[in-house]
């Protein structure tokens, strides 16, 4: 029987070089976060089905990859009502929900407030396309316990850090608060029922100007007054007419404090961002999950196309999981595999690798006991030493070697009396 | 509803401290295996069922987690004739498959032969019981392209060495090759049908005896011609009257070249041991897969009772995959669970680990933007410094922080003009 060697449809298999840049990536990253005094925590990939089709996945939960169940529990003898009888686990579609669950399941231990950082695989059978995948990594802090406003300065302080020690500078971190976007949508006579559907369009207002969200919100039967009342604040808001701090001259029943706090946040992260990078209020952002509740951030460039990280405020869902509890929680999440598709884009070198040299020999007539003392002899953290057995065409061997790495290599046979390196140009 | 908060049965949450030592571990088993020029790569954790069910992969197949179709693919209208219609992908149960699999995929960029790291994780839906997890780490070795008997010299070194670095001494890496076994039985007048069930047996060897062997053998069946000529060569290799260099005298038809081989693993991986760790032929050692086709081994002690670490020769799967190639292989796989449980009971720490610094202020009155840019200032790769809510019982805070690795603390409020650090005791 035929069978296809490709890896699964929309994940791939990453080769040495690959691999070596995305650990690379992966520990600047967590090594930073550490840093900053967050502690990596660590959860399975499989939840339990219903713990995923309860949470406000959104979208997500149309893209679940389900666990069949396993012997007895799996009955296949009748017809079969749901598909949902006959899972009991699902892939991580994303790192928050795990989150939660972990915390309810492991608060007691843990410090108040506790600052957690997760590196790991989330799936979403999303429709393939360029740059989509169903497997994908993600890398998540996330402080949970504290309502301050501080923890969100510190999110978008750590989070921009850490794109900057990848190379990143002049990004800009968008800052909203879905309070503002909810008061606004109440403020334009949006009923409750259409807030969502709203934002959803408000979302494109880079793309598509005022003249398109009008269309847009025109196909959502909303009425004509907030359509023009949403149209005059969105064009006073482009002319510069309605900034953060004189919102409250334009949105009625605005909370004082939202604005105060988040004016906060905006200037203390411009001050610690020195001139590495921009951060700045955006009323259009909005960010897809229904779970957030307050501030939202969102790092964006122009030269980068699509969000290098995004995060924001879920003070319900935690709570959810400790019944008699609420736990404020706040997020930023950095878009891995978006980072490494620019950063491979760019041709980009780690500073500082090891001396990786490459002792070429024949099985059949080296001294093995003193050339393998030997290597053990010159290996160490700052120095890989890889015995390779010597092929036919050594050209070629050098050449894919090198490839992988290697920077030095030389040739051994019986009588050597010493290895020494030749560059591997 | 109420929602379970527990992972997912036969699964673990890790908690920072938990965390910390696995990627500790893990950081310096991939760190030591690069040393030694094995090159990392990454599959992806699905794999299409066909792969997975096609395989050699004995008991494990029984154990497989399976995915459900999604969409339209999913067919449930009718009855199901059989569980493997409504699913297409299956986790994992080993990371040497997904390794064949991704050799066929993508050997032609890849160095030959190729020495290759896989570090991650596996899914068995095995029977709870204490030790064993559903989702458990694997860190493995291979390589591939090489029939050379020094490839076995080089896994032993590199992998022992590995232990080594974790601290393991006085081990003992046990060598056989399933060559000699199935000679043996041929010698014995064991029926090809037979074979596997009489290693089986075999395997327990130091576990139940002779007469145990004796019993078990009786129970399949055997001839009794056979058990006897088994039975006196069992006792005379306890005995010491049969050694690596004396089994041509006493199996019929045994591959002297096979023999030689062995002996030069054996004696040229003494070597390289040092008074470090022990290499010895062990007859008794089988290993359970059905693919083995040469040397086998396996790292034990009595210390630890179940084996640390395992692995061998297979030569005729990854060829499967490249119909008209045959790529010999050879693992080494390291007990990445089983290490991490000997490490916690010997209560391991880490040799050097960063200073963890924490500071406690007041949202309300601190100066934020002074203290952050103090706090950056500071931060380093060797001195993490957390910025820490102080809560209304800072003595509990400063104990649950100093659980999480905290080593020194200092208390900020307005006016501070400098940060000081005390010792957290």
């Amino acid at each position: 029987m035929p069978v296809s060697t490709k890896p699964v449809k929309g994940t791939r298999d990453f080769d040495p070089v690959d691999t070596s840049l995305r650990e690379h990536v992966k520990s600047v990253i967590l090594q930073s976060y550490r840093n900053f005094g967050f502690n990596q925590i660590e959860t399975p990939v499989m939840e339990n089905i219903d713990i995923l089709q309860n949470a406000e996945g959104g979208e997500n939960l149309s893209m679940l990859f389900k666990v069949l169940k396993r012997g007895e529990k799996l009955k296949l003898d009748g017809p079969v009502a749901h598909e949902n009888d006959l899972v009991d686990y699902g892939l991580r579609f994303d790192l928050t929900l795990p989150l939660a669950r972990f915390y309810a399941n492991t608060h007691a231990k843990l410090p108040k407030p506790f600052k957690s950082i997760q590196m790991g695989y989330v799936w979403r059978a999303e429709r393939s396309q360029k740059g989509r995948y169903r497997q994908f990594f993600q890398c998540d802090i996330d402080y949970l316990g504290s309502a301050s406003h501080t923890v969100e300065i510190e999110l978008i302080n750590a989070s921009a850090a850490t794109l900057t020690k990848l190379g990143f500078t002049e990004f800009t971190v968008r800052v909203n608060d879905r309070r503002i976007l909810e008061t606004l949508a109440k403020h334009c006579d949006v009923a409750d029922k259409d807030v969502a559907g709203v934002l959803v369009t408000l979302d494109k207002l880079d793309k598509i100007g005022v003249d398109g969200i009008v269309k847009e919100l025109q196909g959502r039967d909303l009425s004509l007054q907030s359509i023009d009342k949403l149209t005059t604040f969105l064009n006073a808001y482009l002319n510069g007419e309605i900034k953060l701090d004189t919102l409250q001259n334009h949105i009625t029943g605005i909370d004082e404090q939202v604005i105060s706090e988040l004016g906060n946040i905006i200037d203390t992260a411009t001050a610690l961002a020195g001139n590495q990078y921009n951060v700045e209020f955006d009323l259009s952002l909005v960010r897809g999950m229904g779970y957030y509740t307050g501030p939202i951030f969102e790092v964006s460039s122009p030269e980068f196309g699509s969000s290098l990280a995004g995060g924001g405020r879920y003070d319900n869902m935690i709570g959810k999981f400790l019944k008699s509890t609420v736990v404020p929680a706040c997020g930023f999440s950095i878009g891995f595999e978006r980072i490494l598709h620019i950063l491979q884009e760019r041709n980009f070198k780690e500073s500082s690798t090891p001396t990786r040299s490459v002792i070429l020999y024949d099985p059949k007539d080296a001294n093995l006991q003193t050339l393998f003392l030997a290597a053990n002899e010159l290996r160490s953290d700052s120095h890989s030493v890889s015995l390779e057995i010597k092929q036919k065409n050594v050209k070629l061997q050098l050449e894919s070697l090198k490839k992988m790495g290697a920077t030095q290599f030389c040739t051994v046979s019986d009588g050597a009396t010493a290895i020494e390196f030749k560059p591997l140009t």
